[in-house]
């Protein structure tokens, strides 16, 4: 089994999504938030590119569906959830579909639209999603979100966590690309602290500056939930793993 | 004084090298290569990204010219030399102009032509590029050659070294981006043993099967040299730092 990673969703090596299985990982806050909307039982979460797609989605699904979206940390204009976790109560996803736009996160789920299997990774499912990946059988890449194609530490720690995981459910050989050794060194880097690297990486700190500083306390959660979203027709459903 | 690491040349984050200093890591092997062609009395070399474009320069050059280029790690068809710095000996390049052309790196110096100071880095010559670029005061861009757009672990450790010697030298406040951070952390890791990253990355296991597992050794080499191959109109030539 082949263990890849790539660092954001214009990294060359998404090209190689097609027939495997990929995670996504955008721990500060996509898909944090989407892992917590279906913990708290929201029927599904489309990840969709642009706010006028969202709205027009929004618009043919009709009822029982929340407009969410997130640009610049801030709750885009028009919708009714941004992209904080805390806002993703019970009270007001469960039973819902949420239709989801984000800067970075929600994009790189196109990135890797040719997987056999795609689903959602965060702290908070962690050992869950290695469980699910582990299942299929197949090779495994992690995408990071990234930020606007760059490198972001929290989503490579998360991918390094991920690895970590798959490698001690995996009972087969498994050869990790060289992204995907560095990513699990840096995680057995910064594994005894998570919470001061979500706060001390460079997005974390424009998060904090931004008021949203106690949403890096829920990123930060490692295991909370059995949870996988996985990708069913373009729509983020709850698997238990 | 910012520090930021690029994994590839398609890495976004090489968009800001304009107005920087900015130095190119290939560690396996052309920026290797470069730096022993210029320790040992070499008088230029014009990294090029295309074999045509190579032979167009040599014509145009005439005399005291080797072409030298590399395709999958082998000495490209009609080229006087590859790609290995073991074949750069002071009897063959002594005086001579140098017109490279290899897979990655020599195409990387593209992706940061923009830069205000432009260098090469490699192991060989780690101490005098740290000392090259602090001595420039402005913000630095490393740019790793990594392979087709992916990350190489190789270039990365490398990166991490020369982040620890500026570290070490620098005398203003340095801001890492993540990407920095986290190299200086994979550099922490390996730096024990360089060697046996250089055999166990990905590209360094595909250069001991091709047949160049005695390059990597001449690879390992930490601060061999303090000349530093600096970019003049299109030219490294040897500057000592």
């Amino acid at each position: 089994m082949i263990l890849d990673v790539a660092f954001s969703r214009l990294d060359p090596a998404c090209r190689s999504a097609s027939g495997r299985a990929v995670a996504v990982i955008d721990v500060i806050r996509a898909t944090t938030t989407i892992t917590m909307a279906l913990h708290q039982g929201c029927a599904g979460v489309m990840p969709v590119r642009t706010l006028s797609e969202a709205r027009a989605v929004v618009r043919k699904l009709g009822r029982d569906v929340l407009l969410a979206g997130e640009r610049g940390a801030e709750r885009a204009a028009g919708c009714e959830l941004g992209n904080s976790p805390a806002e993703y109560g019970q009270e007001r996803v469960k039973g819902k579909t949420i239709v989801l736009t984000t800067t970075n996160g929600t994009r790189t789920f196109q990135a890797a639209a040719g997987a056999q299997t795609l689903i959602a990774c965060s702290f908070l499912n962690v050992s869950a999603a290695a469980r699910r990946l582990a299942a299929t059988g197949l090779d495994i890449l992690i995408v990071c979100a990234g930020r606007h194609g760059c490198f972001c530490l929290e989503d490579v720690v998360g991918s390094g966590m991920l690895i970590d995981r798959v490698l001690s459910v995996g009972d087969r050989p498994i050869e990790c690309s060289d992204a995907a050794g560095a990513a699990h060194q840096l995680f057995a880097t910064h594994r005894a602290d998570l919470f001061g690297m979500l706060r001390g990486c460079g997005w974390g700190r424009e998060i904090i500056q931004k008021g949203f500083g106690t949403d890096l306390e829920i990123c930060a959660q490692v295991d909370l939930t059995d949870i996988v979203p996985v990708m069913r027709k373009g729509r983020l459903v709850a698997e238990r793993a």
